[in-house]
């Protein structure tokens, strides 16, 4: 009986770190092979490079230090592990055309290259911006086993894993950088063993770790059987070289099975997407922590609690900057987060320099009623003092603005909308309340009555958020609609909601793309982010109806 | 002998309004036909959504409004010009794909549509994302010529062009929406003439007008005779019509001369453009006017003379906002300028803000030296000021910074950075200084002073720009080898730079990124703006060298 020992790198690159990823790489194979007796390491899609690279791809010298980092591969590699075949992933440009590649490397020579064949180009996804697709198969044989190599969307479209398997692969290995959101885990086990069976082959699926910008990969490669079923599953949200033992029997090759780590469910899903989110922005950025205002409300507690799991207490600094709305409660329970979870915290009050503003804006104003210009005056005083301490101390503000309130703008723009990043960012209300349960669950980092009372901007007297908005389950429910859905004014309307709060609702979201253009990146959770995945023009004569 | 009277509709559609660009069509088919007697009337690409619609067109509402729009035209121009040909574009779903389309409309019904060939995905285009290629030519026999129809980059692929002209074309009749950027118009006219003469036959070219978020058309229609010279050149940056004639004679169609609008120089048109951006972004969007802030330096200077051109001085409102460091002359030059163009004029000097802000901070900041966290402050305080006045006033915030200053970050996010556009985002600080002159040399706008004195921040005593980065000439030329170019420091050093610039300026555009992208949009009028251009990720580990 013949085996093969595979072990899939499930690593975390940086973007455009192109010589630190290649010795991340050189020191995996390095690893795998001495212990688990590697035969074959797979590494993710674009390792090299990180994904996505973006328009880094275009610069002049990227060509080279890729071809500089592929024979320093060869070479060491050569020395550390000469037997171990690697696939690894990176751009090229060959014959004039860049490509997205997964190479095979084996005793010092670089055997064969793969071009991804289907290139994504919807939702966050701009391949086609960068890469012309390939259109062979790549089989390579190693220790008797036939690989046949293929690149995550190359998956998803099918066709070339027909292709694969007719060229004759024994076991098809994939190369994915596959970012979360909340259905994807599951998502992608029922298509993975559809595939498997539509062509009777064990399939590998090596995914990336980690945060970039608004992408986040969540891990959780996974080896399935012919049958697809799962014979290993690699854990989420870590990082790890995790092996997996081929034999081949009369049947064929197939995997022994091994660990199989469990999947999650939603909330922690989701929870340790915004987790990874925020520490691999603040950590690949270099920032020595984060500073964030604390109001007392459930956005912010969540957030506090998110950025002490991603970066520790003594990274994150709090500041609670009350005014004459303030309520007592509110800085009571901040404090009380604040010491629950032993970060830094400063109480700022803001009058005196809202006081200077309005004394200032006096005369200019003279004659003008009170709005939401004072409002937002607060708010951006707040915004001032957060960035003046991130500025003097290299803290990162972190932002706390949830889906909701982005969709509708209900958000001061260089107010509460200050910072570099945003955890929060593509989760709804509703689900802040269940990430806020479910946090508390494991053990207690918001104080109870900052989820259990109605929430508040604490902007003017008494002031609520469904003063001027709908509840949040109706308001999420509209939203998950109209964004996610794209359904139209109407149809929203005929699938049971209120008329007049679906009509203020689309305006809404419609009027505050301004804002929302200018708002810090956040890590992507849903099928549709206010990123790189919801592309609308500021200027929109859109009208909402049918 | 037989002729053809055929009207270019230069128009400026508004994104998403489709009730309302149909509405336009059809007074300007009726227009045409009266006032010209047009036997043609060819509009401009995506005419119906206005172009780009970017994510609308992902709308379940967009295919049924589309129809309805084609329904309305039918019939409405059936009454008003039954034998006008009228060739305009829109999207389309046709056997489950979607299509950029050029329809052809005669007495009533909708006689054929064109599929685009060639999607450009480049640059600030993403078609790829939205739509599928057509692959045939159409040809469309009206009055005994036939018209080869094609869109945009049908035109500059080439291919399409050809196949058009096998299929039987005597005139070829394109629609496009070409953004505009510095070399474009003559660039135009050397391929256009190119591709007429390649095929032999005379070529229509129909631009829009008018600026779209970061875009800006130009106009500058074209009819070009079959040997490539310029017969009809409609006017650059107005909306219009333009009649062309064409007669058959033994050779075939040609077109009469008509008007030729002149090229125009460099400096007007990129002035023109950046008044038509700002001018559209304001009145699209609704707002009464702009508010900014006046320094006396040249920014803010040109920036005036560019809104009060764009809107008149009525909709325009400046505000000196002075604190320690500010220079005397920049207070008289500002009240001097404001005084010249006949704008509203504030002075809010921002001491007792502040010195609040200060006192406040005081206590957390005790011990740390005094840094860029106290020139941030000051500018913060100003970006308050002008975002209460807009919020008051419904004036929208009118941002200064060039491209220079963008690039480097040298720029305070949430200080002089606010505001919802921005006229000279992609301008670099020494074509401000020539768009300056040049203005001046039409009519005195901008005080002499403010061009001639050394360019400073006046965020702290006697600072002048100088201090922290190259002169502008030496930045300006590293930027565009970085930027436009995509070269290496390595490649920029040896092209003739001092290595510690070189170094210096591409860490900061790099490391600046954040910044940029929470910055306004502004108009795009080189090959490579900071907006859709240029996709670049936050968090990169790239680093300068070879």
């Amino acid at each position: 009986m013949q085996d093969l020992t595979l072990v899939m790198a499930q690593l975390d690159p940086m973007v455009g770190d192109i010589a630190g990823n290649t010795a991340a790489a050189i020191e995996a194979v390095r690893e795998a092979r001495i212990e688990h007796g590697a035969d074959v390491v797979v590494f993710s899609e674009l390792f090299l490079t990180g994904y996505p690279p973006e328009d880094l791809l275009l610069r002049e010298a990227m060509e080279s230090r890729l071809q500089d980092a592929l024979a320093e591969m060869a070479q060491k590699i050569d020395r550390i592990a000469p037997q171990t075949l690697v696939i690894i992933g990176y751009p090229g440009v060959r014959d004039g055309r860049r490509h997205n590649l997964a190479g095979v490397l084996l005793g010092g020579e670089w055997r064969g290259e793969y071009a991804k064949q289907a290139l994504p180009n919807y939702q966050v996804f701009d391949e086609d911006r960068y890469f012309e697709p390939g259109h062979e198969p790549l089989i390579v044989e190693h220790k008797g086993a036939k690989l046949g190599i293929l690149i995550c969307e190359d998956l998803w479209d099918g066709a070339p894993v027909r292709q694969s398997a007719e060229a004759g692969a024994d076991i098809l290995v994939t190369l994915n950088a596959s970012p979360f959101h909340l259905d994807k885990p599951a998502e992608r086990e029922r298509l993975f063993a559809e595939r498997a069976r539509e062509v009777e082959k064990p399939l590998v699926y090596v995914n990336a770790i980690g945060g970039q910008d608004e992408l986040v990969f969540d891990g959780g490669s996974l080896v399935l059987v012919a049958t697809g079923e799962v014979a290993v599953r690699a854990p989420f949200w870590q990082v790890g070289l995790m092996p997996v033992r081929f034999s081949r029997d009369a049947m064929g090759w197939e995997p022994q099975e091994g660990e199989r780590e469990p999947l999650l469910g939603a909330e922690e899903n989701l929870y340790c997407a915004l987790v990874t989110g925020l520490r691999d922005y603040v950590n690949k950025s270099g920032f020595k922590g984060v500073v964030m205002g604390l109001s007392g409300g459930i956005d912010s507690s969540l957030s506090l609690a998110i950025a002490v799991d991603a970066l520790g207490p003594d990274r994150v600094h709090a500041v609670m900057m009350p005014y004459h709305y303030t309520a007592e409660i509110s800085q009571a329970d901040a404090a009380e987060q604040a010491r629950m979870l032993g970060v830094g915290y400063e109480v700022m009050p803001i009058a005196p320099m809202v006081e200077a503003f309005t004394a200032t804006l006096a005369e200019s104003f003279s004659g003008l009623a009170a709005d939401t210009t004072e409002e937002n005056l607060q708010s951006r005083v707040r915004g001032v003092l957060l960035m003046a301490i991130s500025n003097k101390k290299g803290l990162m503000v972190q932002t706390t603005g949830n889906k909701s309130e982005m969709a509708v703008g209900y958000a001061t723009l260089y107010g509460d909308m200050v910072g570099g990043y945003n955890a929060l960012k593509d989760v709804y209300k509703t689900w802040v309340y269940r990430l806020a349960n479910w946090r508390n669950a494991q053990e207690p980092a918001i104080p109870e009555r900052v989820i259990s009372r109605p929430p508040s901007a604490e902007l003017a007297p008494d002031q609520q958020d469904s003063d001027s908005l709908p509840g949040y389950d109706v308001l999420d429910a509209i939203l998950e609609r109209y964004i996610e859905g794209d359904m139209s004014a109407e149809a929203i309307i005929e699938a049971g909601f209120e008329r007049d709060d679906v009509y203020q609702v689309v305006k809404l979201v419609d009027r505050n793309e301004y804002k929302r253009r200018q708002a810090p990146v956040g890590v992507r959770v849903t099928l549709r982010g206010f990123g790189r995945d919801r592309r609308y023009p500021i200027v929109n004569g859109w009208k909402p109806g049918n």
